[in-house]
């Protein structure tokens, strides 16, 4: 895969022309919007009421059915549920008979909570006040991604209600393991009649709410790839040490797959943990000026101390300074553990000598990497290191992906959000990740992307909320976030 | 402190003389401790009934009360309650008016147990058939050490009631933290009191039941120490990377704790994980000849596949033959991994940067080293090598402990394992530790063990049991233990 990060002032170039065109101010839709309001949030409170959890086999057919009415009632004309060999997902169609056929990215799916850490429940969606935001949704799922996925429904609903003709045609693809890494988008979005109505999109994106505090949108060019796996050493495998957890003493005449496990993460990374040592691992490309330039104006924008704050950091690798470190955050591949687990992990110690260790790993792929690439040269390396017996158990993941900032999808973002007065922070590459691949890759080969305004926060976290109703002047509530959607919708029709 | 090792020969030619002494058949104190032998096990049961666990703060005021009445019951004429700044121990004395005074160690805690993981309640000690045996008693504390210590105690009631004086002036220290590594026992010994009592000793030693299911009996002429540490890596301490969980894309930015741990634990052992590697840690003296011959003869008399078979072990390390691993057993000191946890631990991955990861060690400290000494390695490697942040937390633990061949309290086993048939094995040094340093170091310089018949299993596991009845030639049951250490209590007479 490619990518193909275009200069910022061509992007200015295009809003420009775009501008010159609009003239509708939406006054008839907004009307609608606002008539559907209470209707709207009461929809996106049942819809966080029925989580549907693949990890845990939770509701995940209630899901997709209710998904599916949820396109049927906003006017898609053609739904069908697809049965993967996963959880099933739903295709669904919108024929407006318009020249231009925008491709949808949803999924009904929710991460796992602990009611316990909450302040409200979570499955009861109320509505509370938050300091500095108005009144917000907390609920699992509120921004992640069944608030900003009403918004768009209710903008939907809003432009029929108007009396309006849909300006572009739609395509909707809805997953149900975004959550566990969507291992099965590929047989929902390859499907051929799924992938023939998608060839006809100009990009495919998925509604976020994408307005910081400040009102600040960071458009985002792609996604880093992912790989999720565990690294585990037992004596079972390795053929030396114990096949169960025998005495601590023993250490003096048995060999210890801790130790074997610790020596093996050893090799991967350089001594301060930061350089992947891993043998013919791809090395990511320089930096063009171009991204440079576009990290350098986001980092002067961001304000490093508050990150530094907000994740209780007091030093960027190597001391760098903010833009670079940034630099780091677009390009570099990782290698992180993000656990580590074996033998006794209670409070104090226990003299054991455990038999089975495991360390929980994931890595971040950047530009011509890919999955099963970053895979392959893993076990290679372990294989050529001595420890070739060390499994390596992919558990999830997915490749880099790219928009070019030139698609049609990227600007008519750029030019929505340059009306509503906000300058975006241009993004080459989220350090997260997303399956965006499965549209951005081939055969599709599509522009892909995020959008949406308004403002949400804790994702994966407890207190998960959706602004309704904003009290910020720079931040959009439900309403708000809904009209962005027909804006951009008209935009992309052009 | 100084380990002596003595020949075999040696113990050989005392033995002979001690044999010519012996005529007593002790057929009245059999007699009696079979009278009594249905209101000891009830005894036993009663105790078995009445958990202590210093880790769980269980019934240690009441299980110190229970002890003291026990000796109390035994006929020991003085007993006190010592308190410590952890559990409370016992200091109970007997006055034979004999010319020789030996040492008791006795322990009233037991290992934290799970119920569900038994086939019968751990706390019912009930009587059951165990294959091979005969019936045994099923129960915490069963053989650790609650069995053979109420056999002790029976013994010495058994004496009394044949009508006969006590051979020898007894000195009892019992406490309830061995199971936490005796962190307080030094408060209970190194009183004046009970130090000047045990002065007088020949020396001290443990009620254990020391036959297999061979009948054959090791005497062990000491132990490694050993600290237990936890090595905690974190990003509040180390001043880099992040002080909370933060999501695991910010690795490219962000240093990883848990990376830092594992270059630290990389620097402490080769790459086999099996040679120390801290600068400036003690090295092992080399074996003697008489060591070695005491454990080729060992090696020779016990069966190295069904070792393997039990610990499930497929090689020792670097392929040694069974007589070699076995002086590696005895002769090299460990850094051991008993758990390793940080971060997410559960099924499958979470993507995130954890900001705290924890390896529990077990160090094993053979003679010449110390428990102090050994942390204080550690530590200066830990900072000469960039890892002075890392936490090193003591949990417990204490010094190597080694107790001549030639000492009378060995001697005295030896002879009455010879009368009763039993050759038994030497062994110079156990792998696993006990407490003997504090009677063995200084200032007491005491010769200290284990000693008793009879069988038994499962200490700190489920279905621990001690043989009561036994239907196997080769093993003692609960009066034959008690009958042992009537023989071992006149021996130490002589």
């Amino acid at each position: 895969m490619k990518i193909r990060l275009t200069i910022i002032v061509l992007a200015t170039t295009l809003i420009t022309a775009g501008a010159a065109q609009a003239a509708d101010d939406f006054k008839d839709v907004a009307k609608q919007v606002a008539a559907r309001h209470v209707a709207s949030i009461q929809m996106l409170q049942e819809w966080i009421a029925l989580p549907s959890i693949a990890a845990e086999n939770l509701n995940s057919k209630e899901g997709v059915e209710y998904m599916a009415q949820l396109a049927k009632d906003a006017g898609f004309q053609s739904v069908t549920i697809i049965e993967t060999e996963g959880k099933p997902g739903v295709f669904a169609t919108f024929d407006a008979k318009a020249k231009k056929t925008v491709g949808l990215y949803f999924m009904y799916d929710v991460k796992h909570f602990e009611p316990a850490e909450w302040t409200t429940p979570p499955l009861e969606a109320r509505i509370v006040d938050k300091e500095g935001f108005g009144k917000v949704m907390v609920g699992r799922g509120a921004v992640n991604q069944k608030g900003p996925q009403a918004a768009f429904l209710a903008a939907m609903r809003a432009i029929r209600d108007a009396g309006r003709k849909m300006p572009v045609n739609l395509v909707m693809v809805a997953e149900g393991e975004e959550e566990i890494g969507s291992p099965h988008i590929g047989q929902i979005v390859h499907r051929p009649d799924v992938e023939a109505a998608l060839a006809k999109c100009v990009g495919v994106f998925m509604p976020s709410a994408s307005q910081d505090p400040e009102g600040v949108v960071t458009v985002s060019l792609g996604a880093k790839g992912v790989v999720e796996l565990q690294l585990i050493s037992s004596g079972e495998t390795w053929g030396r040490g114990p096949g169960k957890d025998i005495h601590s003493s023993l250490k003096a005449m048995v060999d210890s797959p801790a130790w074997h496990l610790v020596k093996a993460l050893d090799t991967l990374v350089s001594e301060d943990g930061n350089t992947i040592t891993i043998d013919n691992y791809p090395k990511p490309r320089p930096l063009s000026d171009e991204v440079r330039a576009m990290i350098a104006e986001s980092a002067r924008r961001r304000n490093e101390a508050s990150v530094m704050k907000q994740l209780k950091v007091q030093h960027w690798i190597d001391d760098m300074a903010w833009a670079q470190a940034n630099e780091r955050l677009v390009s570099q591949p990782t290698v992180n553990i993000q656990g580590i687990v074996g033998g006794y992990t209670g409070p104090g110690g226990m003299t054991i000598l455990p038999h089975r260790v495991e360390a929980k790993i994931d890595l971040r792929l950047v530009p011509d990497m890919t999955k099963d690439g970053a895979v392959a040269a893993l076990k290679s390396h372990l294989a050529a290191h001595g420890f070739g017996d060390i499994e390596v158990n992919v558990t999830g993941g997915y490749d880099p992906t790219s928009t070019p900032a030139s698609s049609r999808l990227i600007q008519a973002q750029v030019s929505v959000l340059k009306k509503a007065g906000i300058d975006p922070v241009m993004w080459p590459m989220n350090a997260g990740s997303y399956p965006g691949y499965v549209f951005t890759n081939e055969p599709l080969k599509l522009a892909a992307g995020h959008f949406g305004l308004g403002n949400g926060g804790g994702a994966h976290a407890p207190d998960e909320y959706y602004v309704i109703e904003s009290t910020n002047p720079k931040v959009e509530g439900f309403d708000g976030a809904a009209m962005s959607f027909v804006r951009y919708l008209y935009e992309l029709a052009k």
